[in-house]
């Protein structure tokens, strides 16, 4: 894609996440319905208002563009530039006061991402990963640090209970081999990783709503993402995602996942 | 303690605050040297800088007042008045990047909590609870919410391995009786109940300088908090603690964690 191209389609999404977080702020912290979902996820008005004033957008700007949405499923999902968007991506900690969900919004183009957004509307913190640029917190280029092996990682998930049967036992190796562990953070455990301030994230249960936004953010920051096995993350990925700012624990961790 | 006595040792406290603000912030997101301590947590420069700038200015304004904290020990233990300090509460936050940390700054008057505050430099937000009066975040009042029940609740407690034996089972039973569970906030978990965001929080092998700043600002917001036994936080309590906005749902914890 050539980078007039690219340009427009960074503005374009900047424009999407100022969108979201208006729909989000005036929610934060103040009491809120909180519906469950079929999966029994929680979803309240904030994120619905946010998908909604992202998608307008997308159909007004780019109709023939495609859709996936968490919370308004599918629309031209074949076509050839495809919009992938979580308007609050922690969901439990937005409905607990806790300023570490995230807006994520990805444009894939014939299935591989193009750009991706991790925007924490309440701390006014951006980050911004695209095709061949290196990955930006609010404008300012970040990097993924060095770190030797598991036995120096700090290690983020979501939740102790992501994971059943045979994932919990190789998910509690791992966790057995890194340093520190921390939890419920969500997306903004990525943000962190691109940062170069914590090491390595990995989860189950994954949407291609939940990470198709991380890849372009931790790549362009000189991680490493894929599935458990190592795999690339597509759409049709497993639902795992091992991320780690350094390849050597990339390499350690994936071997534990995959055994 | 007259109106007077107490506004002098607030606007004393903001300054502690303040100072250990300063000290902390310059190594947020930074590189930073992370030591383990006996107990194998992490402890930084940022710890000790803050912890020792707060001592000294104790000692310079009231030399015969006494002083426990996280970092550097007991002095004067036995004094009338006693401040207990935890510079940052929630290191492992800290270091990893995540602003959920906090410092806890409390005065003990014959072994009572006259003050508590819980500062969070980096998102510049300051709880502050006193004895006889609200609770305020950032100087306004902010009040627990109510919950008719554990089924309604949102549970927070700074990490799944935290408790052994008999009290994991107990938690566990907790865990599983409330809505949702969050982890990893440390004493940011007692700020967002005092804030009406969540509704308890049950954690062990809590320390004085852990939970003496939370007393006051739990209480000034309407909220409960004890042992989980139901008895009253001192500095020789065992370590459990148990807070609920809504006293309904603190007894109704405190049945199972006494159990």
């Amino acid at each position: 894609m050539s980078d007039a191209g690219l340009e427009r389609f960074l503005a374009f999404s900047n424009q999407l996440a100022d969108a979201a977080g208006a729909a989000i702020r005036p929610h934060f912290r103040q009491p809120i319905g909180v519906d469950a979902k079929a999966d029994a996820s929680p979803v309240t008005i904030a994120d619905r208002a946010a998908e909604t004033s992202m998608r307008e957008r997308i159909e007004a700007a780019f109709p023939q563009h495609g859709i996936i949405g968490e919370e308004f499923g599918r629309v031209r999902d074949d076509a050839e530039y495809l919009w992938v968007l979580d308007p609050i991506d922690g969901t439990k900690s937005f409905i607990s006061g806790v300023p570490l969900f995230g807006t994520l919004i990805a444009l894939l183009h014939r299935g591989r991402p193009l750009l991706g957004i991790i925007d924490q509307p309440i701390l006014s913190e951006r980050w911004i990963g695209a095709d061949g640029r290196k990955t930006t917190l609010n404008g300012r280029a970040v990097a993924t640090r060095i770190c030797a092996g598991l036995g120096e990682a700090t290690l983020f998930c979501s939740s102790p209970d992501m994971f059943q049967g045979r994932a919990a036992e190789k998910f509690e190796t791992l966790r057995r081999a890194a340093k520190l562990t921390r939890w419920s953070a969500d997306c903004y455990a990525y943000a962190l990783c691109a940062s170069g301030c914590i090491d390595v994230v990995a989860e189950g249960s994954m949407k291609p709503y939940d990470y198709a936004a991380l890849i372009p953010v931790v790549q362009g920051a000189g991680g490493v993402i894929t599935d458990w096995s190592g795999r690339a993350l597509s759409l049709t990925s497993d639902g795992t995602v091992l991320a780690a700012g350094d390849a050597r624990v990339h390499a350690a961790a994936c071997k534990l996942l995959s055994a």
